[in-house]
């Protein structure tokens, strides 16, 4: 939606963010949803995805520091890794810093929003083309069936529960996603705002906790999503919470920090200290 | 400003909060300022000065429970405290959570502002009736200069660095609310949104350091101010950085945690742990 030149994203109950256009770059409709791409001074390139906010150039570190590296950190020795969305390519980008990668298969339904990437957002898509990385267009619903004890961790970086990614909110989806990972793996969804979005995040961590044995929120600013508050997920049957952050290996976590705008260990463990309110909408 | 029913705070790059109005409730000039009240679904009644979001309803206890709690519960025993600003009353409210306040003095410029907020935000101005408390309608530059050695917590509870706030953030004034307390005291001001403001708050800081010896900020979310993410400074000459939360009375912290929407102990410490970015604007 843009009036005078503002772009909104608009919750139902009447908020959210404007950011001022300086130029639309791009419009069209792919099989899925319509896809967007204007410029703001504020922002940079903007890309949204039937009018939700999707991607900044400018913020979006925010959210693609927090899903990859506190379940990348976490983890001891993740090699083989599964992106479930992230078509703009962030997530990969992230990933692509931890030396222990051997493989990523990113499964992104929307092939314009990979192209869109390429060609609008260079400094987010600049890893999708590593030869490490497998680019597979398709439903993830349907991928994850043929996968058994495959990958070490998994990163459901989504849109949000309505459209084409209404069916990674989902207990059967989640089931087949534990069983396409080794023992000691972590899943990470995005699991929206706690605040803007809060029936949304109790329902999510519901259908979560029937799934997993230990899940937590963490949350962190995220200055364009509607509330500026965001937070994703850790499930993993094996993995305790809360964690033992002695565990991080130091040499590891100094190299995501160096290039890290958000990312530091002290922040790590923050995340997880959630307010109450977060902690009343999980206590079911 | 108002488009379509929207309001909206963009800041001078072009971006900021839209919210949703249903109704008109108040508008006028005061000596200092426009003052504007409306309702909205999303956030129940609405404060803006000169336009800048101030207070809503629904989100005001981001704010004023990390202003009070954080300094409040560091300080072993504080008993006469000082707000500046803060005209609504809901630093007012959550300061007498605290039993140990003997009392309050509240130093606002813009006696509209209270009388507005007593009118239309009855849960946010509530205790500003209660005997512990003096309201000053005063310029609080020249209120500060009669006090010395007085206070034991200090909040600045101020508008944005322009408009009436402007003298707020001044090293002079710092110099004399640093006169205006006794040892051991804690100074909190707002401090701005560190990633949609960072050059005012990189100058807050800046001052900050060079009048008091301990200084770090904490930050939280706000959903409703510019970037959705917001700070405070924890100043002060003799409790040092970083905290030690073992002397946070332990009774004393669940009083307030009982009645708090975000406040609790894990949260008190993990609020200091600041993302990579905020490390870098205060590092001069």
């Amino acid at each position: 939606m843009a009036e005078n030149n503002l772009y909104h994203e608009i919750t139902p109950e009447g908020f959210g963010i404007a950011i001022k256009k300086d130029k639309d770059l791009f419009s069209d409709k792919s099989d899925f949803q319509k896809v967007d791409v204007f410029h703001s001074r504020a922002f940079g390139n903007v890309l949204t995805l039937d009018g939700l906010m999707m991607v900044t150039e400018r913020d979006e570190f925010f959210y693609h520091e927090m899903i990859v590296h506190v379940p990348m950190l976490t983890h001891p020795n993740p090699e083989n890794i599964l992106v479930i969305g992230g078509g703009d390519g962030g997530t990969v980008r992230e990933l692509l810093k931890h030396k222990s990668v051997k493989h990523i298969d990113m499964v992104e339904i929307d092939k314009m929003v990979i192209d869109v990437s390429k060609k609008f957002f260079p400094s987010v898509s600049c890893a999708l083309d590593n030869p490490k990385v497998s680019i597979v267009v398709q439903d993830a619903v349907e991928f994850i069936k043929n996968k058994k004890d495959f990958y070490d961790v998994v990163l459901i970086d989504s849109t949000d529960p309505i459209g084409p990614g209404e069916g990674l909110f989902n207990e059967n989806f989640y089931n087949d996603v534990k069983k396409a990972v080794k023992k000691g793996a972590i899943i990470t969804p995005q699991t929206e705002g706690p605040f803007a979005q809060s029936e949304n995040f109790k329902k999510t961590y519901k259908l979560l906790k029937k799934v997993f044995k230990n899940v937590a929120p963490y949350c962190s600013p995220m200055p364009t999503y509607p509330g500026g508050y965001w937070s994703w997920g850790f499930c993993s049957d094996d993995v305790e919470i809360p964690l033992d952050y002695t565990k991080i290996d130091k040499s590891r976590a100094q190299t995501i920090e160096k290039t890290s705008k958000l990312y530091n260990r002290e922040l790590h463990s923050a995340v997880f200290k959630v307010p109450n309110f977060v902690k009343e909408l999980i206590k079911d």
